[in-house]
């Protein structure tokens, strides 16, 4: 297998009408294309395509045209509109065969659930004959990996959870050993509580000065803004250290929002940073509804620090579950500094944790006042020797709402981490 | 304008890198298919490309092969690596004319922010001398309609607000006024408990029997198929009755796993459901930390239905929150009938809700063992008159256990509901 040195072309296909239908979204490419890019691929096109079989077979021959690698997702289930594997192997003039390690996987799965496999099961462990198979752990549709005239195709399923394990675990190692990638380096600054356009502001000096090989990206999402930059050369050493020195220059510039210097999602950075110091946390979410609880308990070992947490979401649970005042929540509503805060202490002292995150607010579309407009959050933290709060006005997108506010009262917390712990 | 009668097809194409490096979603895409497929225009391809001349080139002499309609989105920022509105010119061999109502557009932007109009931005009134300008309310970037051989091309913005107004205000307005198109109508199907494979052997006759112009998808997610019948015709009446008169016979086949005939979320069904019958609900979540309260709290409204609920990570919390008894958990331990059926009956008398859902399990990748190995989940249901429990046994992905035994927590729960309340 030939290696490269100049930069390796991708392009990604999407099949099944799912996405030309406008039913789901394609999460899947943008997934993709951030491993793909982290591993210094670059990918030209993203076409998605319905099971359609001379459409897919045009579509194939195209990418073929401009791209090394072709990746290809969906239209691998048992059902009779997905198409993709017969008409792979009309494109590369093959035929099928059962991979017995499938068939075993296929047979795992169904044993689980205590079904019987039937022959259209069977079917799913069928596989080009000229490819190398991509078990897949996660669900019954092997994965194909095809070398074809000196390009690469990859057909993975297009459930994402199945296709995400498959890109990790097998494909993005065999493509960094099947081709001598160039060396790129990324180093991110994740930054809290500051916007995009403030931030290239103070940093526009050090981002006018960066040489052509090294890039600095924005990488917004939900008050938080991360920065990514990425070198690419032949000494990785050389490379390493200069990133690192651009780095600290804009450190230097704006280092009161930045929360650290790794690519890692706020929550996790809170949870590593507790359990080095021996420290628990609760919750007490209102408007939140348990995004707060689920973004922590998203991560392996979150329950060496998060005991738990509240979701009250009534002003009669806001009593029973945290013992808030009839008085506070009749004289200052459940939106209010007074509440927040009696949520914070209530949930440290009920749930005997060191730290506790509180939220309550009108997420929307309905709830909203003149004097509180939908939008409006009350977020409290109370600590080790004292509790802060701090009201913030988001818009009128419920999501948005709950994600931001979810942000906002974990950034709050890791700020009095910081203060208390320092 | 000629008027067609068949399928009219139309393909989408998004200029700019944000896309091809993973940097942002396309939401645009899924947004324009779901209108345009709405009003009976069939997506055809959808295609992302960079910033690249050429490639632009490429890509529209390749759609326009396809396709009667081709919607552009992007590249029409002032910046330099904005190339859509020259390449446009290019391809269709024609110059840009100022166009006063758009120059007119930017002027009223620019003195809302007190900021003086500088010629890089007056240049965003450019349009093709051959188009129609399409009038951004929401933006400095106008769209474009423009006719050639026979085909329609539309430019628009990537700002999803800016494309979104644009679309719904002038662009299919235009088409349907443009073209006479056929009628499309979708019903789905939701189902729960019943794998893909299984369900299409079930009701392969029916699959089999149906005709040309109705078409059976499956769209799989998280332990939920959705059957969408979509069918094309120019009788509305007549096309109605007959795809509804095969999802009769589909549902005949499969009806114990019918949640819903609508394209609805399932907390979303039960919500409705719920309210309509004045229940309310609470929730006990152990191992999916919060995650059912996020998927009910995410629905406006939810607080009619929804009182709150307990995140009791912790043994101590189980304890303290929801009462489970110390002898329970020592003998049986946390992942278990007996705990989580005390945590459903727990969160009920505590929270004082008619119904209430309770897991507990090991979500991975630590804490299994032989005799509960990671994925290993109970589940229990409380309702008004029985608590039901059933046992699970997931993969091995802690993010993938969250969510299936949420939707398995939900399920669980609507057949209760619709035993009890039938």
């Amino acid at each position: 297998m030939r290696t490269i040195t100049f930069d390796m072309i991708a392009e990604i296909i999407t099949i099944g009408d799912e996405i030309l239908i406008g039913q789901i979204v394609d999460t899947n490419s943008a997934w993709m294309a951030q491993k793909l890019n982290l591993a210094g691929i670059r990918i030209k096109q993203i076409t998605s395509v319905s099971d359609d079989r001379q459409h897919i077979l045009d579509t194939l021959h195209q990418a073929s045209q401009r791209a090394d690698l072709i990746l290809i997702t969906g239209g691998l289930g048992p059902t009779k509109d997905d198409i993709t594997k017969k008409t792979l192997a009309e494109y590369f003039q093959t035929g099928l065969r059962t991979d017995t390690d499938a068939l075993e996987n296929v047979e795992r799965i169904f044993a689980r659930y205590k079904v019987p496999v039937s022959d259209i099961n069977k079917k799913q462990a069928e596989v080009l004959e000229n490819c190398t198979t991509l078990l897949n752990m996660n669900g019954t549709a092997p994965g194909m990996w095809i070398e074809n005239n000196n390009k690469i195709y990859i057909s993975m399923p297009g459930v994402p959870f199945e296709m995400m394990y498959m890109m990790e675990e097998l494909v993005i190692p065999r493509i960094k050993g099947a081709f001598k990638l160039p060396n790129i380096y990324h180093h991110t600054i994740l930054t809290a509580g500051i916007g995009e356009s403030i931030l290239a502001e103070k940093i526009s000096d050090v981002e006018d000065s960066l040489p052509e090989h090294i890039k600095l990206a924005y990488l917004p999402k939900l008050g938080m803004v991360r920065l990514r930059l990425s070198g690419s050369g032949q000494d990785a050493e050389k490379l390493n250290a200069e990133i690192l020195s651009y780095s600290k220059k804009i450190i230097d510039l704006i280092g009161e929002f930045v929360v650290i210097e790794s690519d890692t999602a706020l929550e996790k950075v809170i949870l590593d940073l507790m359990e080095s110091k021996g420290l628990t946390l609760s919750t007490a979410e209102s408007c939140t509804g348990g995004y707060i609880s689920h973004l922590i308990t998203q991560h392996p070992g979150s329950s060496k620090v998060f005991v738990g947490g509240a979701v009250s979401y009534s002003n009669q649970l806001k009593k029973i579950m945290l013992g808030i005042l009839d008085q506070t929540l009749s004289t200052f509503g459940a939106v209010s500094e007074e509440t927040v805060k009696e949520m914070a202490i209530g949930a440290k002292s009920e749930y005997k944790s060191d730290y506790s995150i509180s939220v309550s607010g009108i997420a929307g579309p309905d709830g909203g006042s003149t004097e509180k407009p939908v939008g409006t959050v009350w977020i409290a933290v109370a600590g080790k020797t004292k509790t802060v709060s701090k009201k913030f006005n988001f818009g009128n997108k419920r999501i948005q709402n709950i994600e931001r506010a979810s942000i906002s009262a974990l950034t709050l917390l890791f700020k009095l981490l910081k203060e208390e712990q320092a």
